[in-house]
């Protein structure tokens, strides 16, 4: 989906996405794409607050679209609310190339050993 | 994203969803893939139900994800339980093969005038 | 708030809970109470689930709000959609006196064990 | 509930409730009312967003419950994400005295005409 990590800590992780390939019928960003989006931030901000042998996977997704996402690229920034020692939980923001937001999501993952 | 719609009225909505070609890096189905496929089958069914000129957009969406998706197709199927005239409300559930349930979504659409 | 228990198991807990005494300024049903009815319902399921030595505690809440609740009394229905090792997840559906369905709820509570 | 608001405009509106008379049977303060303090203040101030003749009514909230509430008084911000004609928006953080995050919810209020 052209995802682009450009920053990545525990607190925070940042990305892009192109609206061009993740539309649907009508033109304009699918909603689904949005959560992919948010979700994937997410879920590397907690497998990296997970530590060594562990990954945070995700198990609780909501969103709300304000506004239809247009342009070329969607920025989405997830900051860490909780983080705790078997779930963290992340506040996502997603923006247009105009800053308008045009979702706001939460994503919560458990942090589980990998076999 | 592969999905393929069965059946289509505005009270319930059904269509499928390979997890090939949308795993995420473990080789499971990407959470995000998941409300792709219940924001899509919600937004049919809303926009069924909006009538000519209008259509579903959806302004909220939530998922649980209960267990990893794998195997070959995951199957969905969106429920209404509210039609009202600005906003309409479907449950959605995904399963895989095995009929086990993968994830849990509502979907709430805002009925729009098309321009 | 009124709330009184009249079935209990882990799959499907059910309960009722007066409109009176839990109204917001207009007059009809707080969507707090909804709150309140639907999280209650799931997390003495998940308790039951959990085993002894053991509890359900709400993680996560979702809850759309889809016609004011009014009339005498509200019913919860709360069904398991997930009973896992260490989340439980329901489904809770809120009737008002016409059977109408005034909200749809899903409650995530996690298992842990009681100090 | 004993809910007390302390601030109150369109973008931003607080207030505060007591732990005590709102807790579960295990001490602590009651999931479900974390979501009755973010649903009263995101309807505030949607209802002054909304303006003369027009209130603000919840319809979609969901909350993640980070850690248990204790202490004396829980503090709640909502803050407006989205502000439109037919629905507004409010991200809320409930705190603990010692500014601890207990819960982070989202609270979307549909505007609509009084009769």
């Amino acid at each position: 989906m052209g995802i682009v990590v450009t920053e990545a800590t525990p607190a925070r992780v940042a990305g892009t996405m192109p609206v061009e390939g993740n539309t649907q019928p009508f033109g304009v960003l699918h909603g689904g794409a949005s959560a992919v989006l948010a979700e994937t931030l997410a879920s590397i901000g907690a497998t990296l607050h997970a530590g060594p042998g562990r990954a945070g996977a995700g198990v609780e997704i909501n969103a709300s679209h304000h506004r239809p996402g247009t342009g070329a690229t969607i920025t989405g920034v997830a900051t860490a609310v909780h983080l705790g020692r078997t779930l963290a939980t992340y506040d996502v923001v997603l923006t247009d190339d105009a800053s308008r937001r045009i979702c706001s999501a939460r994503v919560t993952c458990a942090l589980r050993d990998l076999r």
